[in-house]
């Protein structure tokens, strides 16, 4: 082509790649603006690798020395910042082995051997997962410890137990934050399924069909903590499940704390009044110095559309690749480093708004005693003490309820006689139930509201975390 | 209003709801079009509730009788298609509870005693899943069994290695078979997790807050073939988790077969000619005789946007709902039920077309032999042979390459001649590397495509699966 | 294969598929089963085809008019529930020209010519889209009526304008509800973009060449009310589009929907009190006869996952499928189905909600009043009538606001002298702009929040929409 | 809480945000390190207000000079990279308004009347997107250009048209190339709809409120080339649909983009050998010379996933958003950006890729004639020669297929003896329609694939494109 033809056929690709091919093809191949994440990783890889092409005897004992030497001095110069990084190297990986060769020379042409890119960035990205995954569960178990903080001072505080945000039935404080609790153990053990799962070494799978080197992948494999080396070459090269099971994880985990700050978000309102942030947690107005605004709420609710949406992402470019690898595969990184680094700052933030956030109990108590909250419990008493079927103490109350309402009362604002005219039977033992207090300590069965099932349930969990 | 002003208003809400608020609400409120799906299951946990009710004593043990032998009668009656379903009684439950009082009498209304409908639905449904779950493991593994098959027979057919849909290396037929039961494997157990973890028993949480009748979850749990009662009763009436573990495990294996379906399609073209489908799981043209379009693969590849359509639904519908019960979540079910059949049939569909299909090997084996294939098996003879690092043997290997490219021939081809002429070294063993019989058995390394390999594999998944 | 070796891989299958490959390929291939809703469509687009043929005299005028005739008929037949629809036919289109053939005889063997399956179901599809888009437009619009009475009745109650769910300044009742109109007057505009775009005629395209019979594809097109024939046929039977632009814009709908959705959630609780629903679209409780929980407002909050999981299905299934059609595409049709049910069942919901609703005045003006909200307006006063750069007044503002604080009081109930102590120059005129109904008629820049604006903007939306 | 304390809740944030919630809301609130790329938008926005206000007299005529030219000199340190961005000063507002103060003194602290940060944001984010919209309109034409060239090339080279990826009829290159003509033609439609959706100024809208400023947003929307201000302020500060019309159209832009690119890589496998990809837009491997992976077509194809993965990120960021503006809608920005990035980046590749791209065109006319793929031709023409129903000719194409098959040979290739022993009245002339070329010419229905059709087409996009 001329170079007329190539600048007119410049013109035509236009504005930001106007360079031409040179320049989109730079941006389509160079990964070393996002892959240099992997530094510690690639190298953690490569010098077991090394070590194992030494043992083995496929290269030297002294190269092999010389390699994991120089790549520790290539980690050191990353870490330290002294690492010049190169676009045109395009790969954390060329730039490391580039290095290598500079500080120890030909010996660093072996470490290839038996090896290929394809493994080993399956290898990186899979370290780099797994290492993420130990890091969520970390943030998640100390989000548990600060709701189960929560948990224990307002074991027996009194709130309002909603369906459809309407009032049902009082609950505790303490109890509500168990349900939390509970949902980010289910992640837990999401993220601890996941992490088995893909604790498979891909090393030394090669290119895509394995090596006729005589390599030991499981020595590889246990030199880097997996459980054992992967079982099919193929698979291995062309496998992002790792990524897809972290993120997967990571959409529940943000989906439940998008929730909980919906839930502190409106409680935090004028209207409701049950919390107060910290303002620490919140974010002022210098015009309207008593506006609280729940900014890190807000932001932790909206992450659940960013971490899914990289979820959506990864699903969509990985439907209907043929094997092995296929270049569309390079999109998982960027979108799964967002994911992550949205998770660990929301987690952060969460159990930073959790520890300080303080509840508002006598408008929890307040908000938990009215609008008939009680109303179930009077129709259990009905069934327990007078054996009405449910369904028949459920009519009795409904009719107490209404005529609570038509006097402008709550229930346990009726007389005695009040109950009889509307059934004969009922004693005056049924006050004893229609109290928010009595009504939660009243909620014993196993996963109930009572005040002692949650000190239970918080003894139990600091166990678990301790 | 009168109805004069209904009339107009209703003439506003127009359509098909013209008929106003009424039709408007019933369409929202009535489920039993769709959630008679959980017959089976809603009467089996009303029989262990039951029985546990009559066991503590808070039921007569007639009354308990009672009830659960009605409740086989009805379950008798919806399984033979005689039971009349009515939409006035809104869900499956209350058909269910409507039709026992019928048959029995007055006790019927004892047996919603310590719980609600909040419990039941979530109870039921999570039957329904557990049971899909179940379902799913079944025949994901009738497909790994119809993969090892076509494994076995083809443990040492030659087919081309693909990256980027381009020839990169010899690899077994077998080997790449295997590829998809690994993947197939880890959805096993991604299912296997999830089960799990759904594997809490949510009934006697009742509305949201437990209950004050000395109920025993746990009796109820064993019943029901749960591991334990779930421990907390918001977090149990509000929790869907065990649907989206569900639908997350199902998407990922519905991208697994979307590769599978996107690679049969491609083998299947006339210009690839890799394997024919049967006539049975391909459709015919009547004007074109010798078209057969793989409709089965085609509609198994789109699965995975109808399923992860659902994951990504039900994802959005939980995002930031407050605790504990909200309407949103009656949308879980048709679009699960949706996802589940998609599932089932990709599954059933794929089984019968990888059990049926034929492999092409002399075509496969042809094009695995072109294209310079073996060119790594070269450089890996010159790192073993002579010593050379890895990039050094890389760019002898790229020299004969050109040099058979301009003779027009492949690397087999060359005389020893043309090979000393590029590097003096080389030796007639050369030879034994470059065919790709030759190339595949020489792969060796764990988890690579050597035939010995492949067979290995086979025997153990075998053991695995019987 | 001999008859036991089927039944050991129909076992295999297993489950609903346990009768082989026979059930699944029905499953897979029968559409009768979702494409019954394209009849009228059908019908309407083989009688247009057959005037064509007449009149182009590519078959007689007697053919032509018994093919008309007939369709006529078998249209009557199904509206009338009299048509007995056959799996064995597969889709409606066999259906149909099965039952024009017993009733016209050979003659209907003519109709096929020049078109095939391929472009009739891309015109039933597109068709009945474009009826759903009009649909959805008279259903917004009736909304946007709803919303309008309320903007009307309500141009001046005054409301606290809220962000991050904090009360921020006050605005009008009628200026929040017209937020909604212009929200929806943008779907309106979207689905009246996609009708536009999608308004061309695939009719005649055929299998995907296009014919060498002389047809007239623009008479079809203009008999049909298309403005104009698909310009390429590859594209024309290959494209999906239309879907994607009614399901892009259903989603956005959804999307605003469920922010109204939330804020009747929200609105109707306890704490806030700002609305009453009307019992038509609440459920209550018959044991808590005050709880009216707000099910059709948070069903429609979840539609927006059920539409953009359809989305999100297509969009996937779409991806990377070669030219033309592949079967993938018949996973079109359900999703599509059941998304428009969604929006148009949300939508009548909402607009039965809106019109029935009753704002709670004293409430609304209470919650305005609160929390220094007029603070900005002071604020503005400074720079208005002081001439202070608006950094300065806003922390002027702050140090009255504190002062207000500490004194326990609102902003109007602090003294002239107070105003002084903080700023020498403030005047007794400052005192008109701190009520919020001063606060809120004195927005009267363009799309301001006064009642004045507020009714002019009344007055046009009502001529638009009359 | 003492330091102690302090530092203990520290440790529990731990990880990243060990710094404790000064790290944890910094890294919540500032958005400087991506909202930057708003700085020529933000300060064109800026002077459009600024002149306004000098021009009604909010502020002096000179003060609004200086505050304009002042704007013009940070720009241009901005552009020059001689600005300093500041995270203390958080977004891109106050740093550009920090220095405006260093550069003007106080007379800054005036520009800030009548608007607020919310309706500056929706401003700058709205050009900005207008910008995309518009450079993505440019590129798609760009793109369409090059298909024209090959169209124009190709009007008459013969290829297979695919259905399932089986052969059904010839077609002509030229005819392939103008479907994607067509569907990028839709695809400027939706931007360009999008545009005019959008094309609303929020400036002025202050808070949420509007202000009670004389302002002019009449004024300010002219100077900024929109067509006319938003009408209601609590939908303009709430608003982010602007946004989702963009990743919606850019969503459907990467599905067809998507498409061709599977195309592509199918097209330049070893068995297709359709295409050959220029080197430039492929990458090579050193050692395998012959290598061509089509890099740039799989890394097009993956966008869809990158960019509809934004789209649902920011629906679900949206979903449930009570009025007006909520931190959750800070979400917004980064992945919009990184969607227009990858948009940008795949049509010029695409576009390079398409202009440099080399058809086979004997190896497109072999494939093209092979498989029969002219029966339908015949069926026409015993159609239009014979006066044969069209169901009856297709029973007797397909007994013909079925003896050329028999015979081993293609239609071309039988006898008329051959043909006439099938059905009497066959004549020679039937063997004008057999071959491909005549297949494609006689195929000139609107919108067929005759060459002179597509001549046409290519005509009338020149003039639309020009």
């Amino acid at each position: 082509m001329t170079d007329q033809k190539k600048d007119a056929s410049n013109a035509m690709w236009g504005g930001r790649f106007a360079a031409g091919p040179d320049a989109i093809m730079e941006a389509i191949n160079a990964s070393i603006g996002f892959d240099q994440r992997f530094a510690r990783q690639d190298i953690e890889g490569s010098r077991a690798h090394a070590a194992m092409l030494g043992a083995k005897g496929i290269i030297t004992g002294n190269d092999a020395e010389a390699i994991r030497e120089g790549l520790l001095t290539v980690l050191s110069e990353i870490e330290t910042g002294k690492f010049q990084f190169s676009a045109a190297l395009e790969d954390i990986h060329m730039n490391v082995e580039a290095r290598l060769r500079d500080l120890i020379g030909d010996a660093a042409g072996r470490l290839h051997t038996g090896r290929s890119r394809n493994d080993q960035v399956a290898l990186d990205f899979r370290l780099w997962v797994r290492d993420q995954v130990d890091a969520a569960i970390v943030s998640i178990q100390a989000l548990q410890k600060a709701l189960l903080a929560q948990a224990e001072a307002g074991a027996d505080w009194v709130m309002p137990g909603f369906t459809h945000l309407q009032t049902a039935q009082p609950v505790t404080w303490g109890h509500h934050m168990l349900a939390y609790v509970e949902m980010l153990g289910r992640d837990v053990s999401r993220f601890t399924d996941a992490r088995a799962r893909m604790n498979e070494s891909p090393l030394g799978t090669a290119a895509l069909a394995g090596t006729s080197f005589p390599i030991d992948r499981h020595m590889t494999a246990e030199a880097l903590g997996f459980d054992r080396p992967a079982a099919n070459s193929l698979d291995a090269v062309a496998d992002r499940d790792f990524v897809l099971d972290f993120l997967g994880a990571a959409s529940i985990c943000a989906m439940h704390l998008s929730r909980l700050s919906e839930e502190l978000v409106i409680w935090s309102s004028a209207q409701f009044r049950f919390v107060t942030l910290s303002d620490r947690f919140s974010t002022g107005s210098s015009i309207m110095p008593q506006k609280k605004n729940p900014d890190a709420a807000e932001l932790i609710r909206a992450k659940i559309g960013r971490i899914y949406g990289a979820n959506t992402a990864l699903m969509i470019v990985m439907k209907g690749l043929p094997l092995t690898y296929s270049k569309d595969m390079q999109e998982d990184k960027e979108m799964t480093f967002d994911a992550a680094d949205s998770l660990m700052l929301a987690l952060a933030a969460m159990t930073g708004m959790v520890a300080d956030m303080t509840a508002n109990t006598p408008e929890l108590e307040k908000a938990a005693a009215s609008g008939f909250s009680t109303a179930t419990d009077l129709a259990d008493w009905l069934v327990r003490a007078l054996d009405m079927p449910f369904r028949d103490a459920h009519h009795v109350t409904g009719a107490l309820v209404k005529l609570a309402e038509d006097k402008g009362c709550d229930l346990p604002d009726l007389s005695l006689a009040d109950m009889t005219g509307v059934h004969a039977k009922i004693t005056r033992d049924v006050f004893d139930v229609l109290g928010v207090h009595n009504s939660v300590a009243s909620r014993t069965s196993y996963g109930g509201t009572a005040p002692d099932n949650v000190r239970a349930q918080v003894t139990l969990w600091k166990e678990k975390l301790s």
